[in-house]
């Protein structure tokens, strides 16, 4: 259960972080998983538990963003006195302070230095990628960046 | 992509929130993903998206549960400044102040309701499940959570 890595390669490679996610290639540009404002919860817990994310972009007919529905926002209903609500939209449950994490958007333009600093300083585990119009593009996770920065990094075998 | 649901069974049904966690088999309790205090925080990592987890309990030789460390916890090491430290131990990482969410431990005798309580108030995505000694037992995430609130209930069909 020892790793042994090798991730020297990426080391005093700090253009990396000056390079556009676009070009580095890193998030889910495809499928994304949206829900609508008045999509109850429980659809969207469902959506989460069948696709495996941990957040939902809510998008308009057009596909403009408006906001995001994570994973945890759901939590605080769950609790027993309102657990009968997860017949409610998602919009009318983020409008109850039901909210953890905001959403957070960014270009495909932006440096992965910048999606780092925008995740870190909001608290956010995820971006979402809209282009000038607020349209969504895709979503670059935590996930996605830490797959990236360890990835040509790697160097694997088993003890 | 109109998902029907029935979660009607579970209504009017809150003593299953005064139901252990044990009793009612809520989250993993095998093979649970570990690391210890000397850990670098590259081989963190590598588990983290080897074994698709978002969090990993630090543990001692015996067993005894010291901390958790959180995939959102690299972020903040993945800043360009602090990118080479990723060589330095999860315990060097978390002193450092790049800790997020604390860690939350239950026992299995807690109720579903605790449970669900301690995730949303200490602002954690996962409780680490302990016996009497604080010795790990298991992890109870949000994802485990949900799953069981709309597993009993859930009713799909798609349009
Ligand atoms: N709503 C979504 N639809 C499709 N893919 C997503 C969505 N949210 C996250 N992802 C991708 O799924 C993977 C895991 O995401 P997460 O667990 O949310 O960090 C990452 O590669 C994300 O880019
Ligand atoms: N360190 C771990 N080792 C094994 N299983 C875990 C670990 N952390 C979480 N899990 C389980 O993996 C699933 C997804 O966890 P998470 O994405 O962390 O919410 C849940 O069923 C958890 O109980």
């Amino acid at each position: 259960r020892i790793l042994l890595y090798i991730h020297r390669e990426l080391k005093g490679k700090p253009e990396i972080f000056r390079t556009s996610l676009k070009k580095l290639g890193i998030g889910t540009f495809s499928r994304i998983a949206t829900i609508q404002q008045d999509t109850p919860v429980i659809v969207a817990l469902n959506i989460f538990l069948a696709r495996r994310v941990s957040a939902l972009p809510i998008v308009d007919d057009a596909g403009v963003v408006l906001d995001v529905y994570a994973k945890y926002d759901a939590i605080h209903l769950a609790r027993e006195r309102t657990y009968n609500n997860l017949d409610i939209t998602v919009s009318a449950a983020l409008k109850q302070r039901l909210k953890v994490e905001g959403i957070v958007t960014c270009l495909l333009e932006n440096s992965l230095g910048e999606a780092i600093s925008l995740i870190a300083t909001n608290h956010v585990h995820r971006l979402v990628v809209v282009d000038e119009g607020n349209h969504l593009v895709g979503i670059v996770s935590l996930s996605d960046i830490l797959s990236f920065l360890i990835r040509p990094s790697l160097s694997t075998s088993q003890c």
